[in-house]
């Protein structure tokens, strides 16, 4: 983990450890539903992605927040949805399928080149070379309603058992959910660099 | 660590890891300083405590973030600053004062009880008795500034001395820095259990 970057354009000098990636892919779910489409730049306020399904300063809990009354309203900390092409496709190998694309399971942002990027702790920064910040939430966990998106955009014959699926073999794969820390544009292909914190770097 | 406690009143099923603690203390900062008084009850919105010096939906960077030009705006994520009592005391006795009050380096909570407060992760969630979350963003780094406002409230000769002190001796015991997840009323003496992100359990 211990890749050393100098700081893009933008940035001033960054302590900590330092690991970097590509903005391999950007969706947007501009319909009432979880599912994205690609697109090559978007623009992110404080309350996500402009126009976005997820997008809001608040947003309502849910199963998975069972601690709380469904639908209470809480901070939406769960503005964007982060996945990673190489953890995509140890999902798709394991689920044995030929591809699973990040709009299927509603990600908004496909980042290349981040070892382990689902287990990136909650308060990691990632520096976008354009100017964007967004910090890291949390680990994603993978559910049956994305496991049958999943299941009915492949075109598989048993979609129940790939729905079931997908939850089991993308656990700590599924990327994470982030908020926008410094807004801006993001344009598909630009650097990004991370920050972890500081309680997480052991070795130097 | 492995502390389990029955879920509160309000609290429906937390899994994972519980904690808990009991809200000691509660201050605000009404003027434009970081200077905290005391309060019995705080009224929490999503932008932190109404009428705080540190309250709002962003704020603007500083040292702490030298990874950005100063004054860069960003989401305020530091809304209420944490502390604990029992950190205070090890704090004030390796600094040789009688005593540390929160309200001299401007904290908004003091929660007793809690081992190792400040060495809480970021997306730590705490439950308060009363109905209102806050979670973790980061832990909190003692600086020169709380040193020389401990000197001055302290009534110490050096005053640049244990200005200097506050830095070394209080790192990791200065608490926490955290955000409004659900709104509410804060009550002095309420009760709060807490929740740490999954990735940091390794013990069941």
């Amino acid at each position: 983990m211990a890749i050393s970057l100098q700081p893009h354009a933008g940035m001033r000098t960054v302590p900590g450890r330092k690991l970097a990636g590509r903005l391999d892919g950007l969706y947007v779910a501009e319909a009432d539903h979880f599912v994205t489409r690609a697109a090559d730049r978007l623009d992110l306020t404080f309350d996500g992605i402009a126009g976005d399904h997820h997008s809001g300063p608040t947003r309502r809990s849910s199963s998975r927040e069972p601690w709380y009354p469904r639908n209470t309203v809480i901070r939406n900390e769960r503005q964007l949805s982060i996945v990673s092409p190489e953890e995509m496709t140890q999902v798709a190998m394991a689920m044995e399928l030929p591809e699973l694309k990040p709009e299927w399971i509603g990600a908004n942002l496909s980042i290349a080149g981040v070892p382990a990027l689902s287990m990136l702790p909650a308060g990691s920064l990632l520096f976008f070379e354009g100017g964007v910040t967004v910090k890291v939430d949390a680990q994603n966990a993978p559910c049956r309603i994305a496991g049958r998106s999943i299941a009915e955009h492949a075109g598989v014959a048993d979609k129940d058992a790939v729905s079931l699926l997908f939850p089991k073999v993308a656990k700590r794969q599924r990327g994470l959910v982030a908020w926008v820390e410094k807004p801006g544009r993001l344009t598909k292909g630009e650097g990004v660099s991370l920050k972890i914190p500081e309680q997480w770097i052991y070795d130097v």
